[in-house]
């Protein structure tokens, strides 16, 4: 009776699963995703709201009425399994936010409901291996990161107590100094724009900020090398772990031959 | 009769491929490829157009006749077979568009005369080679390129939504943004030019564009090293090949050793 | 007695050193230092220091009395050893600075006493090894960045001598046109802010500003390539040097059991 | 009488060669190099020049004359083997020159003399390494920068024809479009320089503009990546044939071993 329950109760689940599994399942989701993604875009003509206006944000709100019932779906498919994987969380949360509230003085978050068209990244195998390649290439940056962000704190707050009084719009607070010095490390009008109008006051600025260009260049250019040597060696330890396998698996056979040698010797 | 009638057809191919196919018919090519190039340039000079107009303009009709006689005797010489090679393709449409009516309206058109000049790439291997090593480093490019394009039009999108009332030059359209957004990928004048004067309107303008700035640099980055070692790979995935080859090559050489042994033995 | 003496002595320094090495005390400095960067941090907010500027001055105060206190131990504790590690010759010279005079006038050194959370460098592991992998990439530049600078050397008088009288704020001295050098390696406005300009005046400036600008990129590049080789050989190295280990460890229990089957045979 | 004739003939040579390949010899050759490189960047400081300007020209002279004589030596102690090395005709190249009229008329000329100084790269061994190094990886990017070459004349065409017009200060004949291409690789104000105020004219100029950054990065792009690959295999090639030469060594020996056993049986 319990037995035969059980299965009545997972009967439903499986069937979900099989649903939800479907290769068609995703590629509807995926079409919703993206003709969602070309009405969010149109949006912002308002040529085409003039005409269109009432079927786009018809077809907005059926958009999210699809993805709730997909992710109710997978819910029930899956139900805790369903939090085990970063993706479906990463789903939930983008159609959970599609139900915060949005009025006239919400722009920024009517903004961001074009983050929905980033399903497409897990709803899409391919852009979810390139995803997590990129992801995996973070850790090896880690202690770089942190070593980039203490001179950045502290050129920031140099920044702020050398040039911060007679350049308020560039180095007032802390918060601008970074802003300035991040902008200085992308080498962006650094010279022209910042420097040189610097250094018309405190002639010996170019002491702080040419060693700062230089520094940080050197620790982005670390941070670059960090991931290629990673990445690479990833990729070849593959090919040569395979082929020592290949000489290896040689040698072994080579020794099981002098091993029957040795047993027909020993015969004799 | 059939077989001899087949030769005599066959007779006139052979005679033109062998035409086709020998060094002084390329060499020939290629020095008309060459004067054209120069000649199309000269065009930009008024003082040489007015002295020596007429000649340049014989001399480019001269070169679109040696052309189109030469994929007209290539096309006799491997008739389907022509269709088979993509850089004879490349040819043709390059000498087809050379009859496309260019006349006072279509300066764009004459503009484009001088992409003639990208034969030379198709007639001499050596630059056949680089083209097609650089084609093949694409498709590792690929995964890449799609994430790259979404997060594009997903910012588009947004700074359209969010800068485009207050900076229509910059983010009126979708089409705008994205160029603007190009721009800021690039780091020309992404801070002094775009991002600095659209926080003078809206303050918090840094939490949209630093991480964009962070991010396609990232993906960028990450689109080169996919390049790197992928070059990388392909050219010493020969060299090791060929190095574990000789070892397998000396076990062999063992194997056949200890075999030699084994028979000394059972011979006693 | 003499023995016992040395004991006694060495008593008290074991003692210093158990403290010194335990793993709260650096705990404890760490903390002292993120809470010293802070306050150093606030100083710079003029609300912030109107309120509690007394209670920040104090905490700086009773941090620098710590790092004191920290530093006498140590030298307490290791004496003469204590000058064979680098990192503490570091933390020493950054703890003296502290007492420099830092009145009024002596803004920068002010400014400088930021420098102090550099110390987390030294107390945390993980970020030495970081510092301690760039340092080390530094002697594979070692005679491209003497290039470098001879380059510079000889473009700055070039600069100087050939434009230095019509744009003084750009090339008046050696050192304003090694300033301004280092602005156009950087490419940063190097042909709207300044290459332009100066072909206005000579129009073949450019003779002199695109082989800088080909030659100094080149060997930048040629800099980075170094380093991303030197790195990419030490991690390989050590892989490739544990594969070649394993081939030639099975190669020589092969010889093992070659010479057993020579020594059976001799036995027969 | 000969022979004798012939060894006293070389007698002198040798004693000569002896002088010019001591290190006493070089080292004061380079501390000549290096005076008059000071010398010559101090003739830029009027200062310097009103006080001791005659002592600086003396300094020169002399200098020159020491070069001079330095180059005399070698030739009579190499004779025709002195062209054989280019670094022997790099100097006797920039030791001539200095010989060149230097009028008040040839400021150009006497800016050039700076070049001297490059001599420190043909007398530092270090330094020579480092050029050669740099010149190697030259071959490796040959057909690139032709095929680069041909996109910049083909884009130049096309530049100058549609924009010359309209824009002739940056596209007005091949050779300035030639520049401002360059400038638009090198992505300095790109686009709020050149590229947007173009499209206020020409709106779809990004139609030629983006790809040409596109292109031109993708190919210098693969340029570094050429210079990265061709390094990297060189150091690594080393490395790898080192261990296969260990293993192929182990492998000969083993190979021996078996051969003696071979041998022992056949004696029996």
């Amino acid at each position: 009776m319990t037995a035969q329950a059980t299965l009545e109760q997972d009967a439903e689940p499986n069937f979900a699963v099989r649903i939800v599994e479907s290769p068609w399942f995703s590629n509807f989701i995926l079409t919703v995703i993206i003709i969602n993604a070309v009405t969010l875009g149109l949006e912002t003509r308002s040529d085409v709201m003039s005409v269109a206006g009432g079927l786009i944000q018809s077809l907005d709100k059926i958009a999210i009425a699809i993805f709730t019932g997909e992710i109710a779906l997978k819910l029930f498919a899956y139900r805790q399994r369903f939090f085990r994987d970063g993706w479906n969380i990463f789903d939930l949360v983008i159609v959970v936010s599609a139900y915060l509230p949005a009025g006239a003085g919400f722009s920024v978050l009517r903004a961001l409901r074009i983050l929905r068209a980033l399903r497409l990244i897990s709803i899409v195998p391919s852009m979810r291996r390139v995803v997590q390649g990129l992801l995996s290439a973070i850790p090896s940056m880690g202690s770089v990161v942190v070593l980039l962000l203490l001179i950045f704190y502290i050129a920031a707050v140099m920044a702020t107590k050398l040039f911060g009084a007679a350049f308020p719009q560039w180095f007032g607070t802390i918060g601008e100094s970074f802003y300035s010095l991040f902008q200085i490390m992308t080498l962006e009008s650094w010279s022209m724009g910042i420097v040189r109008p610097v250094m018309e006051v405190y002639p010996y600025a170019w002491v702080f900020f040419v060693p700062f260009v230089l520094l940080s260049s050197f620790i982005v250019l670390n941070l670059f090398i960090a991931i290629i040597v990673s990445s690479m060696q990833e990729a070849e330890g593959q090919a040569s772990h395979q082929e020592r396998e290949d000489i290896l698996h040689e040698i072994q056979a080579l020794r099981g031959q002098i091993d029957a040698l040795q047993d027909s010797l020993k015969r004799k």
